[in-house]
């Protein structure tokens, strides 16, 4: 027995059983948040939150997530979304239903520095971070242990440039057999292929260790002590095939100063990674971050 | 001539000429958003921006937040007014239109220290803070040439315990002739009466120098001193017969540590004051801070 | 065999086993620092670090932390002692030497919920927060599986204010065997006696979950929710006779805003908890705090 | 007649008739506090404030700022530098004495958007920022009513990329001739010659309005919005011949989000220049910032 297993995801599975999101986007035009209302209305819904975006009123794209209560939303749903189909139609949206009881499936990758990966199981233990974390893989031995003291399988799989594509091959195939929605990268220290990228668009998500676009590639930290910055950081981003390029979901930093070796940064580093990754998973599992035009759009 | 004085008024009263807000609080239940939507749809507003809370979905305070372009806004403002009745009626609504090109009457209240003041005069000069800055009245002349280099008219009034309510009669009778809408406490340092209190329901405006509710009362800086707090701050808040008590719009804090005596605090202190009165003044102007049970609902 | 457990407090002590530190507090005059910095200079000490502070350079008092490292320090460490004795009369000094090799034996206390008591643990497995981690005493069994994990002693023992003196008995026995300097209470959520108290003076340290004086007392997550702040905090301190009025070793801050009920803030709270104590724990056990007038002194 | 000139200079000069600084920065090696502090000591002085820091206690580098108050400092100096010549030869130091009451002649160079000058006008005039500010240059006329409302030359010189270096000779001229010895870039935005550099090495701070080394030359608020970042930030640094690559002094940031256009983060990142460059001039002006290969110490 552990003591961090326990009931908190059945309970919040059965507590939101009723709660559905709605997010849309398209063209902004008038009318769109009257149609959706009184469609919603129209169903019996109960608005719980609803947050609205729009790049320019006059022309631009326009976004909405809603968070509702429906009665029997499991049942209705396919037909929910069958007779939203005209309206969608009708303003050219982009959209979907997602409803919260169904966990996204979550998997993590992770190398030998293990910090994210505990700050994450902890949050998951206590229920922050609502998911069905289905599997970690790491390329070293390191956190087996902890990873299986909380009742998730541990995947050791070597990895190196030269056996890169061989070794996504079989991730590729241990994703798609537990249906993975989402692919933590936290502090993997591997580059990805363009063909694995491809596979998850915006369902990869990493942890740099600078304040992007400050530092990209590699040792960010002792970069930073060379060039004597007074604040270090993370950023957590969505992975495209362009390194480090990919849109950002969240940043954070710290004060250093001159005392501050490259290992220190490296330490004091520890609890930024930590937080920014935590949030950005957390947003993202409970869809309140759209990506447009390389940019992050976060209804936080 | 002054540098400061501009066009920035006038032409940011032209840019919002057709900008509208309408603000809505009301018992929370389904069909509100569809029905205001449709409502601003069917008179072709644009909604620009739109901001809903409620404090329970089943059964709690549903308030919401929308602004929105619409041709020939001054001239339809009054039937649109009407033409909503019947909806607000059926809501139990309290709502009001505003125009953002109206802008809100303003008086500034100071005393000897001015730092706040000058923010709020940067700020105003900048295009940052859109009011009609109609007066600043202090019970010392330290302010003078300052304010009136700006352009204002400025207003000498010897303030103290013993005249209090004879110096608030004069005061409220420059107020109503001057049509205020918004009195901000730039560090005014002294007590309204009930009275005066009352004739301006959450409008007035104070800066607390303290991060309430510690160190509520005279003296805070010093007070944090002596309690060794490694933390100083300054809070916002509406004025109400509560002294310190009322409800708080925005508040922020600085890091201090042991080498900062009482003096230093206060220095430091300064600009926090500064952004957090500045911040407030900034939402309240905008119509985005709403007042239920002491608490504010900020949406910004 | 655990994830966690390792070589680091080992290595750590080998290689600071020569590291010294001296400590002292003085009325301040001229000439402290010439004569305790020849004394060092004499015995081949290498001054790593050094921070001083004066409350009053005219007549108030002198505090002076210098790390250093010198040559067969344990050896020589009784000898130094005796040979500094004439200065520190001279200059009426209060004053100790300490070998940061020698670990400072550690005490958690801890109740339900585990935040705080798995930060230390955390940060004490990866060589951030060096001691003795001696043993874990709880009132409940919830912390007993991880603890155990860490290879740490643990130990349950119900408390409640009807059995406290009786408790307090044994808890005290306990502590006095292993020989403990230290005692961090990560959330135990009982009152402690003057009696325990006075038996560990500054070395008790706790982490209440409001940034003090705000909220002092029960319930402060409850009660800064009914008073709308916008800012939730924590602060760690050293415990008193005074509940909650102990010298503050460090205090910090989050945003919140309307949208987060008294749950929200609690759940926000636990990350701030977890940094501020474990601050103020790393400072304490690196000999950086120092208590003067109910104020602490930090060197960091 | 101004409500901001005051007697604030000349009664801090006064204040601090006796209060000198000795900076020092030598090879690290054993017995160097021990000599300076015996020599401090031997002449009288009470130490105020010191500050220590060796970039590797064997074989790196030590720095140290030490303020003390002594008799008659100013008539004392030269003699005081004479008896300290041995010492410093001994240790072979690199060193200075000054005197607090010697105030710094400073230049700001400003364009068109003034906030950062009226900051530290404002901060000068409280007080906070002391200096001898001789004279402002400007190649636009913005900034002239308000500067001379401050009672202090204003200068207006056109400048350009086609005539940098003729202007320049005339600003080295008006330099020279008021004896500055620090020049403010408070948003200039024109580059200085390699020529211009070299004449005040050191002598130069710079405001840029991102974190760098992210968003180094121009546009930086446009970037950062089309790169999405969550944080905007602005950097103090000295101005080398290496654009945007010189030591930095002091950054900041603030949180923005999608809403926040680029002309948003423009106006967002105007509060965050004007407070880190106020820190950074404030610093340099107390004697408290040391470059060591390209980056900063900061004894603050």
């Amino acid at each position: 027995m552990n003591a961090f297993t326990g009931t908190s995801v059945e309970s919040y599975k059965q507590r939101y059983i009723n709660r559905g999101r709605l997010l849309i986007s398209c063209p902004d035009q008038q009318g769109i948040v009257a149609s959706v209302s009184k469609f919603l209305y129209d169903h019996g819904a109960n608005i719980i939150e609803s947050n609205q975006y729009s790049t320019n009123p006059s022309g631009g794209t326009f976004f909405i997530r809603i968070e509702f209560e429906m009665e029997e939303l499991a049942e209705r749903k396919a037909t929910l979304e069958k007779e939203f189909r005209p309206i969608a139609s009708v303003f050219n949206m982009e959209w979907k239903f997602t409803r919260v009881s169904e966990l996204k499936r979550t998997a993590v990758f992770v190398s030998k520095e293990l910090h994210c990966l505990l700050e994450l199981l902890w949050e998951w233990q206590s229920g922050e971070l609502m998911c069905d974390l289905a599997l970690v893989i790491s390329n070293h031995e390191e956190a087996r242990s902890v990873v299986e003291s909380f009742g998730i399988p541990f995947y050791y799989l070597p990895a190196s440039k030269d056996i890169r594509e061989e070794v996504e091959k079989k991730q590729l195939a241990m994703l798609q057999k537990e249906e993975i929605d989402v692919i933590i990268l936290a502090r993997y220290m591997q580059i990805l292929t363009p063909n694995f990228v491809r596979a998850h668009p915006y369902q990869i998500i990493n942890i740099h260790h600078s304040f992007l676009p400050a530092f990209v590639g590699a040792k960010p930290y002792h970069r930073a002590y060379e060039r004597g910055v007074k604040l270090i950081g993370a950023t957590s981003h969505y992975v495209t095939d362009d390194l480090d390029e990919g849109p950002i979901i969240e940043q954070d930093i710290e004060r250093v100063d001159h005392r501050n070796q490259a290992e220190d940064l490296k330490k004091i580093g520890r609890s930024i990674e930590r937080r920014v990754l935590n949030n950005a998973v957390k947003w993202h599992l409970e869809d309140r971050v759209i990506v447009h035009e390389n940019r992050t759009i976060v209804f936080n």
